[in-house]
């Protein structure tokens, strides 16, 4: 593991098993075993260990991890060790609520400002948090050193929106666009569709029928395992 | 596909295309080929093709796509031509957030309530949405036919609220809580977890460091293709 960039399916692991630890640190416990962190949030625990193990020695046998420690390795291993600067794309009720909810919450991302076209909104404050013309999003990039652009605009824009943070030399986004963008390769494009999400727990409700409204078997959940 | 349950991957994609036809028939369009539209949104025409194949013959070689014929099949296929009620579990800044995002946007969700077990809350209104005991969810869920939960919580009760959704005869949840949840094999449950997909992107921007602070060559993506 020493020279090699760890997969995404492995980062989203180890970002799980730190807010696991999380959790059990604020309630006040000092170790656990891979075992009992996999049964208390029913995680693999082979899988817990083979994960950790890429990162050195963090288990005692019969004790298990010293939480405090492993977290701290996870935060480093993560790059979570630093603040990163957000510049929010879209200052209606997602942009807004997303301002809020991780302003509020204690994470290491600090929202610089929001960013729309409306004139209206333009320089008015959500909290401490100013709106600007996102007009002035690449020079604010620049002097306020915004590593990520989060993309809260309805689906037309948000392309565009993209291009210009791209331009703006962005190279994290987080999209909240329930619609497909295109970005260059070294530009690192996370989507979160709400939408399609609700979507797809229609058709589960939908109760298995088929387009000619004839009724299929339930229960394929079963079968598929 | 007559008597198969379609797979997650595929209603993803099919709501996908919606919300791109959405977006044509919002600007006039009438017809789109199955090339016009994935040029327009950066889709597979050939996945495309297949993917609605599936369910009859919607295209007219040399003209393409009826837009609001397919649009009507689409929401069929994907159960959103029915309501949906939706309750929210967690009236702080997530719960709130999501109920004005979703109660804003035009969707066939409808959110009936919030619940949450804060004395200060409880009793209170988000617009027309009220805020009930969170205890009283078992009983709400008959009375206003909910049949989907949105888990808006902290890490810690989340399981809580699932169990006590799943008793309530709740067979579609969307979670928010970062922590891994177990459910019923009937129950269709959809995380979304923003604090992991930030995570995500802290490590993309830490610049491939490992954790004993060894520069590893960048731009691994590329390899990877």
């Amino acid at each position: 593991m020493k020279a090699e960039k760890i997969s995404e399916l492995t980062t989203n692991r180890l970002s799980v098993y730190l807010r696991c630890l999380d959790e059990l640190s604020t309630a006040g416990e000092k170790t656990v075993s891979s075992g009992g962190l996999a049964k208390r949030f029913h995680l693999n625990s082979a899988q817990i260990r083979k994960d950790l193990a890429n990162f050195g020695e963090f288990g005692v046998r019969g004790v298990g991890y010293d939480i405090d420690r492993l977290r701290e390795h996870l935060i480093r291993i993560l790059g979570l060790n630093k603040k990163h600067r957000v510049g929010i794309l879209g200052a209606g009720r997602l942009g807004t609520a997303l301002a809020d909810y991780y302003r509020l919450n204690q994470t290491n991302f600090e929202i610089a400002g929001l960013f729309d076209a409306d004139p209206e909104l333009i320089g008015k404050k959500l909290g401490s948090i100013p709106i600007f013309d996102i007009k002035d999003f690449p020079s604010a990039v620049k002097r306020d050193n915004i590593k990520v652009a989060v993309i809260a605009v309805p689906a037309r824009s948000a392309q565009d929106l993209l291009d210009l943070a791209a331009e703006a030399g962005i190279r994290a986004v987080m999209s909240f666009a329930p619609i497909p963008l295109r970005s260059a390769d070294h530009i690192k494009l996370k989507t979160v569709d709400l939408t399609t999400c609700l979507d797809s727990l229609a058709y589960h409700l939908a109760g298995y029928e088929n387009p000619d409204g004839q009724e299929v078997k339930p229960s394929p959940k079963k079968r598929r395992k």
